[in-house]
């Protein structure tokens, strides 16, 4: 995955931002460097920057040097857990790449991490209290949802809202948080910035929902990584969670596999075949679809401008994804 | 180990600080307030609260709420960080009780200490840009100091140099800070909040001199945790480096266990038998008190006070603990 391969007329920013968290990850201790270069090198498509990027523009907001700081300690935050997930979800890969504990060492990957929370927190806390609040808040949120997965591994009777309470917390209330910060920057109208907010909520689940999709149809090169890892973690997502309701055959396969609590490569393939033959595919990319549609509809309350234009395209870009 | 310890006039706040931790690290997520309160629980010297404490006081600051939420904070990411060693050191024991790891399981682990970091930051946050600026930069420190030790894990020819700076970053440094925060929180004069942090500084490399020392001719019951940790992780110690240097059989000893980078208990024993009739425990004790001595210089220049007496008298609390 390339960085910022999403063209929102923001490439320059993202540049900026890409610099700025090479410069803050620089230290006399060359392993904490490299575990860092290498999970920022990995790229990603940066929609916390992107978005945060976006909502300051949308509001007429001209704090160039502010804003790539504090969009740079978003990403890095976001790498930090990247970090530390990938030792929890024992991924082999990440972006294309060798997941850092892999390549450098679990103690290695756990102490880049906080190295990376505390960088990111340095230039966070520069800011304003508000801003420094919605950052740690969103922070603990995070480390919220990664619980309640762990809490729910193996639950092969995860609910709907559950799975929606996981991804809130995990992934739509960082990205929120990263709306609600560019806009806030900009010195906005609270209800602008409540309205950009409610927009990267939406976006973010809409955004986990397809990685999710992506995780049972998705294409393993273009993704760069391997598909089916949720269903070998024991993490069941909406398209499986859909699944599982809307067919006997399917239910009963999750069940089995939740219940022996480990997955071979064969029971995956099979599993994600009966999946694929469900309607649980469409339903999800549907629901989606929703919340991306659901995101777009707060931003009517914003000024006409080429940037909500693009907070509307990167929306669409987000369920494209599936195609 | 009791939670403070030390009778130095400050129970009564220190006692505020750990109702303070207690309710940041309430959350929906269970988990992640029980593996908190098993390491705030377990206790500890609470070295840094007491210096942001004595510190505070002793500049005449009496802004006692604020006071409470950095010491607060400082101790949640003291707490943050030990849940993380222990993983990376295999310690099975932390203040006489099982690691967080082994206790609750590693992933768990490690998202509670990304999850202490976070409301540490969040009450860190509501503070001004220079305090979270010194707090920021000590975590940094600190993951360096981590990074550093791992580099020279297994290194039988660590100087007395590479050692003190290892230490300077991941005890010393944030020891440092609590002292130049509780003294900046009391808006004192920027040579007092100067003369507190290198007063903080020295102390802290005593603090982890003689902890060093402890783990080599310490108690076990009373330490709360098993001796010769170090020598067994592959780290060397202040009286490690000088039992090397002073005796033949010492490193004849350490440079065969560290070149098989693996030690048996009885080769802990022994060898921990032959540094003990070496110079090396006294020697390091001596250069403790140097520093201890030369923390209290510090506080020369500061007004005469029942604080500054008390941080006379932390200084040599801190050397008495090998009595």
């Amino acid at each position: 995955m390339k960085t910022g391969s999403w063209d929102l007329g923001v490439s320059e920013e993202l540049e900026m931002v890409e610099k700025r968290m090479r410069e803050l990850v620089n230290s006399p201790q060359m392993t904490l460097t490299n575990v860092a270069l290498h999970v920022i090198g990995a790229g990603g498509k940066r929609v916390r920057p992107t978005l945060a990027i976006l909502s300051h523009h949308a509001l007429h907001g001209n704090d160039l040097g502010k804003l790539i700081d504090i969009a740079a300690a978003m990403e890095l935050i976001h790498s930090a857990t990247l970090v530390h997930d990938d030792i929890n979800d024992g991924a082999d890969i990440r972006r294309g790449r060798k997941a850092a504990y892999k390549q450098f060492g679990l103690h290695e990957a756990i102490v880049a991490g906080d190295f990376l929370f505390a960088r990111a927190f340095y230039v966070g806390g520069l800011f304003s209290k508000k801003i420094v609040e919605v950052v740690a808040t969103s922070t603990t949120r995070l480390a919220e949802g990664e619980m309640m997965q762990f809490t729910h591994k193996w639950d092969s009777t995860l609910s709907v809202d559950q799975y929606l309470k996981i991804i809130e917390g995990k992934t739509a209330h960082p990205i929120k948080s990263a709306a609600e910060i560019g806009a806030s920057l900009a010195e906005g109208r609270p209800e602008d910035i409540q309205a950009l907010g409610e927009y990267g909520l939406n976006l973010g689940i809409a955004f986990q929902i397809i990685d999710d999709v992506l995780d049972v149809s998705g294409d393993e090169r273009s993704l760069g990584k391997p598909i089916g890892t949720d269903l070998k973690e024991g993490n069941l997502t909406l398209p499986l969670i859909l699944a599982r309701d809307e067919d006997k055959a399917a239910a009963r396969k999750i069940k089995e596999i939740f219940a022996a609590k480990s997955v071979t490569d064969a029971q995956v393939s099979e599993t994600l075949k009966i999946v694929l033959g469900t309607g649980a595919v469409k339903k999800s990319i549907e629901i989606a679809r929703g919340y991306a549609t659901g995101a777009t509809e707060y931003l009517d309350r914003l000024p006409e401008s080429v940037h909500r234009s693009s907070l509307i395209e990167l929306s669409r870009l987000v369920i494209d994804r599936t195609n």
